[in-house]
């Protein structure tokens, strides 16, 4: 860590940094420049109370050298970590691809969709039993009665299920159910579902938040492996800016970065970040070629008649024509589909 | 709500819409332009499942002509809100201020820290007992010690408490000790907390997400009122933006856009926007110029010692001096304090 | 257009505004609501000034229907535009890419870069002669010297040149000098200069802004159209947001935005998006796959030495493998290169 | 500065940085942690060419410790610049206002406003005779017949003129005429305009560009005072941000961060920034009560007429009205009015 001093401190309180850096546990080594002075500490910043340090009279600023996050990190692991659910690999040379709609309504469309979606090609059904919404006169899910309908298409079509969780009282009832439990972007930072999440055993497929930094993603990412989970799936679904014409703007510059900080797998949302079905096939493709790991798209038989994100559902034909086109781009890139 | 036909879209398609917005229950009025088509619908909205409309072939857009909260709104509600926390009034003529440290270290430090915001002028006492933090390794709170330290506090001094919840299953534990519940940015849309607060009889300040616009803060804000609980206080503390310079960007323009939209009062988190001491006074006379009916400020005895957002805590000297200087502006904008 | 009026307009307000729109050669179709009127606007709203609506008294707001650019627009011509630069056609078939370094520095640099992309498969060699820098104390570019270099490197490569222009006093200069002019993504609302370029006839590269919507950039191009240039290609080069693991945050989902609304090209440059070499690999193979229609991307033969964007030039060799990346995934998704 | 390498980074590697900074004419001070290496360089920033230290191998970044910005900053120079416009002082105890229409129609209503706003208290008259429009079809501005009506109205009302420039080959024009050039938001990165502006005698309005940090738009001001003109005043006028319920989101944290960066003096535009004449009073008080030292304001005699930006113009009455507003709380800061 290096701290910045103003240029007006006194040598007094350099001298006072100095000290209190040495009573932390760390070795000091000041650099006296033309105008100002830094301070260079070395030692675990993540015992440091940073505070302690940048309110001392005479600091400009603290500049961290070393990354926050460290269980998530590259640079502790250096070979990708690779989730096993069943006989499906995530974070492997195979593009996963994870599909269905955005609720389950009732059983007969739910089972309909996820036939169609498996022959398609997904590997892994997607679902909500709890959704959070933005008001509170929409929809909210089917809750257990979701959960259930989820297990009965597993067990008729083989697929895997996702579905999320949204409240730390039904981790345990949604971990008994799910295969991979999802965390939502409007989640990412509730500290303690993400603490819960992490003392199941099962995969977690951890959203970015609509304005999380790629760091605080990975921080929450670190939440979840210190409480035990190192199963962790993070998911790009775009980010809150000043553009309007999508719903959210897909930062596919996360994918390479993330392969650069971290060792966990990353997958695209390209429905909810676009919230428009017709740009799901270019952002898929997208996606795949730059390096993603796999995709979790909505699908649904009627997207008129969805009580949930329908405008940004395909139609399973749609779907299957897309799954085609993307297999070819992932041949290009060296993946398998 | 307007529904935009697209350019393509055919007589049939039109009609369709029409037929489909009927047996939903509208009125329909299409106008036909010399491009496109728009179909006028009158009925409410919020009864209405929109995906199913902006999904149908032809549609391009729709476009919302009410608001999408209405307990919330100034149209349903002309006169301001006003809060009775005991013998203190949020959302009058007076200037309410709450400030205290950010998180609570020890009872002696915090009662300190009390009496001395007391003397100032202070109201409210802050306080945070269970702390959501972006790692996991830092301090993560007191837990309901740091409760039994706030009702001491109380107590001793007189002032009212806020604090946070971070948890549904904490909600009842807090609201047992607080006089008002807070709701932090990071949870502004965890549903399910804010369905709980809204089922206690404790006023709650919610404050506004990192990246929730004014529309959604005021969603958030149905949420609770329409769980049967109307004692709900904004809080503006910063929206995230490309500026680096402060640790977020005070949105002013809230102020004013949530009078003229909601009859709900309006605090300023100046502390937490800023995320540095040094811009807490401009920051709190501009908030109460603009309109602002209260401030929540971070005050600590030792900043340097924190444990918790050093520093952006003012001293107790500081906070006095600047709440004689607050007094001022608020006389000038006709308010008392 | 549509006009909302606001729930307490009277019925005088509302007959004013219908009787200022016919006087403004608008057919008015008001619908009466439950709570509010709205109007519907027939007639073109670029002949409106809107101004002279949306301030009188009882007027909500207005709601474009139709799109504000017009030259630009899909709407309008259904084809997509190829532009014809010599032998290098570009918003066909063919993925296109440009080459070369940010600046120019030595014609002998400059020569030994051009040659080594031209061998790689770029078609168009990039190059600044006149730079747009933060700071006044950085390299501002070689001006009329580097463009001399850059007509050098044409004939001795037989690559097609584009170069930016920065100033409406140069606009004549460069035209002579460059076979595509670049507009930079500072001077996109530089409508001066769009105007200037406008009425050159070489094809112009038209960077998008980097706060602008799609909206506005299309609104830039409208500029330079309807100046009597219909050459545009527009460049996405990243956005600015929050986040600051890359440099800008490139918006993929503008490609096929822009081939939705637009018939004109859309190239995409990973490098200044990025700002770091080692992700313009990933970026640009996601860049073809999403469907843009070519590629800029800066290379140098010895980035650090570079006196300008160094650290997101590529060298030479690392280029030339990558286009072999490219080209995979180029055919995959059926376009050549 | 300092050089922090990457983890990997070879002895030899940090060796050649060493080497490589030595012959820039910097000393350098590495410190060795238990992980990486950081480097620190004294010495003159501005005389490096950072690419050529960031792109050398196993350097993970550079973190600067001096501001970019010389001329501008407060370290440079304490006390505050103050600006003298004939008798109009910028940048005093007194807080200035400027008001007038966006766009000057013509001499008559152009009069009456100037008239009116000199009545209710401003100092200074704008208008605009080049107009920036974001659309080609918009009114651009009645250009030199503009700035003559201006100067009548100048010799009218004593008022001074402040008038905006938006092309190179206009400045001496302008100059000639205005007694303040206003560089608009959209060319605060026009540097050749800077300059331009730089090399006049006259004070130049220096607006922040909607995406501009603030280290930016003092580097901006720098171009302007190293070309020689030391007359920069600043001007907020709303950053672009997700939030759409104002126009651009007020950054009114930059007023105090500028007071603490740079001595140059900062009004604010909260016309521009909210977009709605009826957010103005509100923010204009607390831009007085954050510390900003003046304000420009559109007022124009019938908005409902106006060629540009009528919804966010206000009446001369609504005006005067609230001028006497302002000054209350100018007063409650210790600034006269």
């Amino acid at each position: 860590m290096i701290i910045v001093m103003s240029q007006s401190a006194t040598r007094e309180q350099i001298d006072n940094v100095e000290k209190k850096l040495s009573e932390l546990g760390f070795k000091t080594h000041p650099i006296f420049g033309e105008v100002k002075t830094v301070i260079g500490a070395i030692g675990d910043k993540r015992l440091l109370n940073t505070h302690a340090i940048s309110s001392m009279p005479g600091v400009e600023n603290l500049v961290p050298i070393m990354k926050p996050y460290k269980l998530a990190s590259r640079e502790l692991k250096q070979v990708p970590t690779i989730i096993q659910v069943g006989d499906v690999t995530i974070g492997g040379n195979e593009i996963v691809v994870m599909a269905g709609p955005c609720a389950i309504e009732s059983e007969e469309l739910f089972l309909e969709t996820a036939f169609k979606v498996k022959e398609a090609g997904a590997k892994i059904l997607r679902g909500g039993a709890f959704k959070p919404r933005t008001s509170p006169y929409s929809f909210q899910g089917l809750e257990e009665d979701g959960l259930k309908i989820m297990a009965s298409a597993r067990e008729a079509t083989g697929l895997k299920i996702v579905t999320e969780v949204v409240d730390t009282r039904d981790v345990e009832l949604v971990a008994s159910y799910a295969d991979i439990i999802q965390i939502g972007a409007r989640n990412m930072q509730n500290f303690r579902l993400l603490q819960e999440v992490g003392q199941t055993n099962k995969p977690v497929l951890l959203k970015r938040g609509l304005s999380a930094t790629i760091e605080e993603w990975l921080m929450a990412a670190e939440y979840i492996i210190s409480s035990g989970n190192p199963n962790v799936i993070l998911c790009e679904r775009g980010i809150r800016t000043f553009e309007t014409a999508t719903r959210n703007t897909i930062d596919m510059s996360s994918i390479p970065v993330i392969k650069d900080n971290s060792h966990l797998p990353i997958l695209v949302d390209p429905s909810h970040a676009a919230g428009a079905w017709k740009y799901v096939g270019a952002l898929s493709k997208g996606a795949i070629a730059t390096g993603a790991d796999g995709l979790i798209i909505e699908v649904h038989s009627n997207p008129a008649s969805a009580l949930c994100d329908g405008p940004q559902s395909l139609r399973p034909e749609k779907f299957a024509q897309l799954m085609k086109e993307f297999q070819a781009v992932a041949l290009a890139v060296g993946r398998t589909m």
